[in-house]
């Protein structure tokens, strides 16, 4: 699969309702009405905001846990899934001068992310794109996906997640909580 | 440190002349009589080809490796080193589907690329920059500096490197030999 970049715009009108929007650490995104998510393009959309991204190969996962992601991680766009979150994320530079075996024993065997993730499978569908390196404003931006008795389930997997010794790394997070139709 | 972003200009007049372009596996690039590495700006320079790329986080380096390099590698710009070469390389979707550990087991462990390339340190100087993610033409581009007396050395190293099990994910490669004044 060859890099596939996204762009993410904040506006007037698209297929996710905004129903908050929450600054977790630093300054939020301006508010809108709604987010669309567009893959494969990188023409700029008209919005108030646009957050650009990539989806491309995996930083962090062993093969055990690739494996065990593909087999458990569902797609994008189930019908049932009327909830989604776009969580765009920042790290801090001491996080990016960390080596790769530093960064990977802070994320995994001390704050279990991958693991944790998994748990909340097949439930809480999950996208990653990156942002760092094409000089996006975020360096994570994440989407989840759920249906709306899962709401419950995605609150304490973020709760989660933000209690971990790799969340200290994060000098930016916002929170865009979204809705559609069914 | 943020990351950097880089452009290869090909063209007519630069700083560096070029000796040869070599096509070592894959389509070559056009020909042309010198390069210049642009770093920290996005901005397109005419030429006859541009390559861009980015300068980011390691990837696959440990602690100890880490610290080794930043002892051991020079700046670029010594004024002994009127030689360099850009290796343009792209890695097949092999390589890319593989995971974090497999990808390093068989870079370092089987391949001994990391300490290979600390061998020729200081005399090679090496900056890699990263274009996969910005959708640019190679998925690597590494400049290589060094004094003329250190040819034999440059040689040896890239020979080591083509030979090892990592290579043989590599789908596409050039090699353009440049000299520029003292």
């Amino acid at each position: 699969m060859k890099p596939i970049p996204v762009i993410f715009v904040g506006g007037d009108h698209g297929e996710w309702r905004v129903e908050r929007i929450l600054a977790i650490r630093g300054a939020s995104l301006d508010p809108c009405a709604s987010v669309s998510r567009i893959e494969g393009t990188v023409e700029h959309a008209p919005g108030v905001w646009a957050l650009r991204g990539v989806r491309t190969h995996e930083r962090y996962t062993h093969l055990a846990e690739h494996d065990q992601l593909a087999v458990m991680q569902p797609d994008l766009g189930r019908q049932s899934s009327t909830c989604a979150v776009l969580i765009p994320l920042s790290k801090s530079e001491a996080w990016w001068q960390l080596s790769q075996d530093e960064r990977r024993e802070v994320l995994e065997a001390r704050s279990h992310h991958i693991a944790t993730g998994l748990r909340y499978l097949p439930a809480i569908a999950r996208r990653l794109y990156h942002g760092r390196e094409i000089g996006g404003a975020f360096d994570f931006l994440t989407w989840f996906e759920f249906a709306p008795a899962d709401r419950a389930a995605f609150d304490e997997l973020v709760a989660k997640l933000r209690g971990t010794e790799e969340w200290r790394y994060v000098d930016r997070e916002v929170e865009v909580r979204l809705t559609r139709d069914r």
